[in-house]
């Protein structure tokens, strides 16, 4: 878990999208806050991934508990004027590669707000 | 962080919401998925938890990460004919009482009735 968190926080840093092909197993499964259906596999994850990262402001990772195939990631950020907390929750697999992606935001206002914008960009 | 969590799960078991006062701190703080601004002290926590364990229907944790004075708790439940998911991230103080609960849900459609709900127990 160590070496997937350290390649996800440089990928977090540097907006190096490319090292999401390192550390997304092929199969993973990616819950977005918006619908309760999980999308899947590699393609899909890393655009919903590229984008969120571009709505975001001021992202920054505010507490991080870690267990031996699951994490949990609490950030804060911005969405145009509203201040907003999430969770990334990740699962590796015995290789280290992500094969579970959830994400949680509140408060309502500000993942509605998100919602938007997510959709501005990538339509539905 | 062992014997907090114990308690915990304890009072969901048995609905025997008495056991808060034995875990909750006086100065916790409490960050609803609906609102930014946290609710503080021990009595505004006891009621939101007291009333929220009500309107969830079949819940279950699914996912535990646990940390040194932090964790992730991984719930699934129904509010109506939604199916949810949601995380409680938990902070104790040294002596082991719950100075901060976040609550997070997803997706979007459960949490809107999921206010609407609370809504009418508790109003706003």
């Amino acid at each position: 878990m160590e070496k997937t968190l350290e390649i996800w926080h440089e990928l977090v840093r540097s907006r190096q999208m490319v090292l999401l092909d390192e550390i997304l197993a092929d199969e993973i499964r990616f819950h977005s806050p918006f619908v309760w259906k999980p999308k899947e596999g590699k393609a899909m994850a890393k655009f919903i991934l590229s984008n969120v990262i571009e709505v975001f402001e001021d992202f920054r990772y505010v507490r991080q508990i870690v267990g031996e195939t699951d994490c949990c990631l609490e950030f804060e950020a911005r969405v145009g004027e509203l201040s907003l907390r999430g969770v990334d929750l990740i699962r590796i697999d015995e290789s280290g590669k992500i094969i579970d992606f959830e994400v949680m935001v509140r408060p309502a206002n500000a993942l509605q707000t998100l919602g938007a914008e997510m959709g501005k960009r990538i339509g539905a």
